[in-house]
């Protein structure tokens, strides 16, 4: 028996409307998105969590470094499950770091440090934990790109409208920082 | 270059002391604990988040079901890397389920909802997040346990003093329900 609800987010989602109830989805079958080259699945959102925390995954291929951001109000976890991805944060001194994350390693990005990261294998899955005082932000990848019923990566990349730079990022605590430079050597 | 910090938990820990700072943690190097014959391993607890949530993961052998307990505060996610495991969770109105949850499935078990689960096979892991609107109870399992340097699983079960558990669960959020009964058959 698989269960299926209608929500506000999906005509169909294994994720329940109604707060309180348990709630099982197997792999892959969270509410998915698709943002460039990778797809976003959320398990568990702010309604199940009195806005404590979510849970999603982001998977995609061997790619380029995604562009610097920042949340002011958002701490960041990157767990990598599998593949390889390289992260690059840098401190509120401005410091600079990268590492080379495969499975098993865990990376954390306090708010308001910028970061970025590149996917260094094909087949890499980050699961993400975004969340800070201030609510969680998992729907982002959803409204900068789209929802998707399937279940693999993107055929072609999804780019978003450019009008949506403008209005979506914001409204989910996204800061993008086009003029940030990396010198951290890779 | 490893980085190590001294904080409250640990003279040796690779979370740092100060709030904000960006860190990665290589796969088990979190601070550990054991727990009769598992082990916990920190990666982020509420010093980290200001409270919002933590990520831990729980490692142990194919064994048998643990005690149903309870969080009145506290929403929980397990969900599965490595192995299976066999969740049990009841909902407010007293319906049961269970779900052997094996690698990339997500279990979702939400405040003051039973629950229990049993480790089915050797060399399982289970990501956890636990938090709510009270904060986050990740000591919980080096406080009711112990505190390791070890890296692996306990040589032996840890066998927590029979005192700690009229004091431990009761600050972290924990109660155990000894009379409960799980009808879901397996």
């Amino acid at each position: 028996m698989t269960m299926e609800f209608a929500t506000r987010y999906r005509s169909r989602s294994r994720i329940p409307a109604e707060q309180g109830k348990p709630y099982f989805i197997e792999k892959g079958m969270g509410d998915r998105a698709h943002l460039f080259t990778d797809l976003v699945t959320v398990y568990a959102g702010g309604e199940q969590t009195e806005n404590a925390f979510n849970f999603f995954t982001v998977e995609g291929p061997k790619g380029d470094l995604i562009p610097a951001h920042s949340h002011a109000d958002t701490h960041e976890v990157f767990y990598v499950t599998d593949g390889a991805v390289r992260l690059f944060v840098e401190d509120l001194q401005g410091e600079q770091q990268e590492k080379l994350l495969t499975a098993g390693d865990f990376g954390f990005v306090p708010k308001n440090c910028p970061h970025a990261y590149r996917i260094e294998r094909h087949h890499s899955r980050i699961v993400g934990v975004a969340a800070g005082p201030g609510g969680t932000f998992e729907r982002f990848f959803e409204n900068l790109g789209t929802p998707t019923e399937e279940l693999g990566l993107p055929v072609q990349p999804y780019v978003p409208e450019p009008h949506k730079f403008g209005t979506v990022p914001h409204e989910y605590d996204v800061r993008f920082l086009p003029d940030h430079q990396w010198r951290t050597g890779n």
